[in-house]
């Protein structure tokens, strides 16, 4: 039905060896739980295979059969607007039955077990299932107990692995790159609440583990106590820490940490940490400016960076964010599937 | 898979000329925002190609490919049980991929602009986006936003044109005419709280356009002033609107309209509003029986009235609605998908 | 698309006369709405329909084009994700489109009638409605209502009939037997809140149509009067109801009957009428566990019974239920859809 033509692989180019281990070995995982654990060729992996995806969904046909009649559901213990609609339509373009379960009428509020939940969920044969859930290591737990692949899509201030490939694809395509080279040495800045940020942490696995010269910035109470050991430069100073930088990433102020105990005021937070204009200047004259939304307009960010034409990335990471989410349900099915040299 | 074929649209008969423009030209709009702003030829061209939908409705099998491959989604920042699923439905057997974002779930409660919100549906690459929203204009500036169709499913006291063509569709069905010309004319009578509803608005621009004669109905606080600017005639006394009148739509009193400044009791508004066997006897013999529902039978309606088994179309309306639906959508389409004189 | 081939129908193997009545005359009834009303015959053709599902559901590729271009609407007024997600996923397994409608945003809220509802969902074509209410009879009420069949995913205290389809399927699956043979004389147990639970009622209605030696155990508030006349044997005394049982369903202890009127305290309810291993123990040696979900591990059942390797049926029944509601989805649909023999 469907008349275009997945691209080959960017990098298996003719004549030259793929720069992948051939069939599963590529990516050996049985689920997405995290960026910890996997190997930087891997990471490039569900790159590569995304920026397949990205030319599908920009044809006025997007749609392919290759999850036809598996089921993927999303179990989404903690609300999430984007990232769930982001998962349904990776699902469904892919060709798959989709179903999503809300939290706020699952039997979890009548006292099951998270446990109990998972192997009903298995019991019904799902052949993936995407799981958010605001405590760290939820899912995880999950995917101890049920027979298919489990993807993370947020737990608590653990991982949002997504989110750091779908950050890593825009970043590689607004600098133009393939592979991985351009990740090496690259100067990123990831501003915000680094502790309870699992954005933050994905990102900085991701990033380091691909090369890059990661700086974080935070207020005193939101910088993790040693950081260091995650191979990142810590800041207090945002403007020290935007010195050149190449990307800056700014991550969202959560509404219950704007009073209180964290930070004197949202005032005095962007102030200090927010993202205008004049603070922008001091990074590299092209620097790119990321968010993974929502955006507090006015606080952590300004609406001009915000909205600025060529360097503000905030839409190109949404974009990304359906493309990486249909590289991981592809990939990760392919063993059930029973593809050649994944079975 | 469908043996079902699309009936040919109505009036292009045999060796005589479309009343339609070719092509694009018969509905050039991006979206469907309002009434306002439609030609009558064009609202009449939405209700024929709404018509071949009514037919394979009520086929057994009733799913055609049409719009395989493309991605709608609902954003409804507002509760909709009854159109949210006419959409849905609406999508779904036209073979698109459609997604729900549900209100009470989304990023707006984080405090995303609504903007913000437009922009991410955008970048997710959505091939319409149909909404609704508490506040009027809002659906507008959400369309601004988009690279895709919008279609208004109601926004605040503004307008929900899919009712007023849904209505059309089913005044000229249970009249048995087809074209424009039985429009012309018809005396209409529109009762309840014109002041605050979008239902009377959309109906009020959509059938002065196409010529009928329109008279509304309402408690002296619930009327708008000045809306003879809108070429209708005023009354308060809804006996005297009823005379002769051939088409009486009640209008769906909002609970929270039922107390205090605008009505004294909802006892006093079904004396004076309500849609009793006795006040119906003053229209038309044949006049027919309109309603939105969801009804509050008892206060603009009696049940012996709604349950009038020729002369009541309230269930006919919601008929219609899937099928008027189903033709913005393929309609509006078109133009992404290719189709010979609208691309 | 879909290389799997349904298994034929397990009795009707070579040469011999299928055990059941030919066409529609295997099951005669428009919906279902109960197991009461149900011939022995037509209950054991529902669970060899069923079996035919259990095999696809564990391909690696679930899905048939049986319903496609039918629309299937659940319609759930009362909060259920477990039989939401197993009808949802039922329903897409068999090619439809399936659409829910949400109580908690349903015109319900605003006022409007069950009936209707009832006929705004049949106004849009639906070819099927599966509906969960709090009202015992509701479903029935809509059923009357509508053109479509309706099946019933719990109404009030009165029956859940899929619940004991599926609790059958598992018990014969587990059992080892095919038709109806091995139910006769089975000894089973139901346990717990006997008195408000539609699982215990569509149980006992199914398990005495097929012969087996149903009894009833609940603490004399939660035990209704002349239960005896649903032929069956009541008792308060749980270790004496186990004596020989060779299948023992526990029901869901309701947080609301925790306290107060009915029972003392949960630990006193658990110290009487719940399931550890010592209390098993009275039972048949090789007697297997059930319990519908969710579970209140701690209160009717231990953990360590929950989770017998080989006994406990608990997620083995959540497998049969996406299968025994593709079978009913199927079979509804027969007619509609025109198959020989049933149209």
């Amino acid at each position: 039905m469907t008349s275009f033509q997945l691209p080959p692989l960017p990098a298996s180019s003719a004549g030259q060896a793929s720069r992948f281990p051939a069939g599963s070995l590529a990516f050996p995982h049985r689920g997405l739980l995290g960026i910890a654990g996997l190997a930087p060729h891997e990471i490039l992996f569900l790159l590569d295979e995304a920026e397949r995806w990205v030319e599908l969904n920009r044809q006025p046909t997007k749609r392919v059969e290759a999850l036809r009649g598996l089921t993927i559901i999303n179990a989404f213990f903690e609300n999430s607007t984007r990232t769930l609609l982001s998962f349904e339509i990776a699902g469904k373009r892919l060709g798959a039955d989709v179903v999503n379960m809300h939290a706020a009428t699952s039997s979890v509020k009548k006292g099951e077990t998270l446990i109990d939940t998972a192997m009903t969920l298995n019991a019904m044969r799902a052949d993936a299932i995407v799981i958010r859930h605001a405590s760290s290591g939820a899912v995880r737990l999950i995917a101890d107990k049920v027979d298919c692949p489990v993807l993370n899509a947020g737990d608590g201030q653990h991982e949002h692995p997504t989110q750091a490939l779908l950050d890593a694809l825009t970043i590689r395509q607004s600098l133009n790159f393939t592979g991985g080279e351009g990740f090496v040495g690259l100067k990123v800045v990831i501003c915000g609440d680094i502790l309870h940020s699992r954005v933050a942490r994905s990102n900085i696995l991701s990033l380091t583990a691909l090369g890059a010269d990661v700086r974080v910035c935070a207020p005193p109470a939101l910088m993790p106590e040693g950081i260091e050991q995650m191979r990142v430069t810590p800041y207090h100073d945002f403007d020290k820490a935007l010195e050149g930088a190449e990307v800056v990433m700014m991550l969202r102020l959560q509404n219950e940490r704007m009073t209180g105990q964290f930070i004197p005021s949202p005032r005095e937070y962007r102030h200090l940490y927010g993202l205008s204009p004049a603070r922008l200047a001091r990074a590299h004259p092209d620097a790119v400016v990321m968010h993974p939304g929502p955006m507090n307009r006015g606080i952590e960010i300004d609406s001009t960076v915000a909205d600025l034409p060529e360097r503000s990335l905030i839409t190109r990471q949404v974009e990304m964010g359906v493309a990486v989410r249909m590289a991981a349900l592809e990939i990760l099915t392919r063993r059930a599937r029973g593809m050649e040299g994944w079975a």
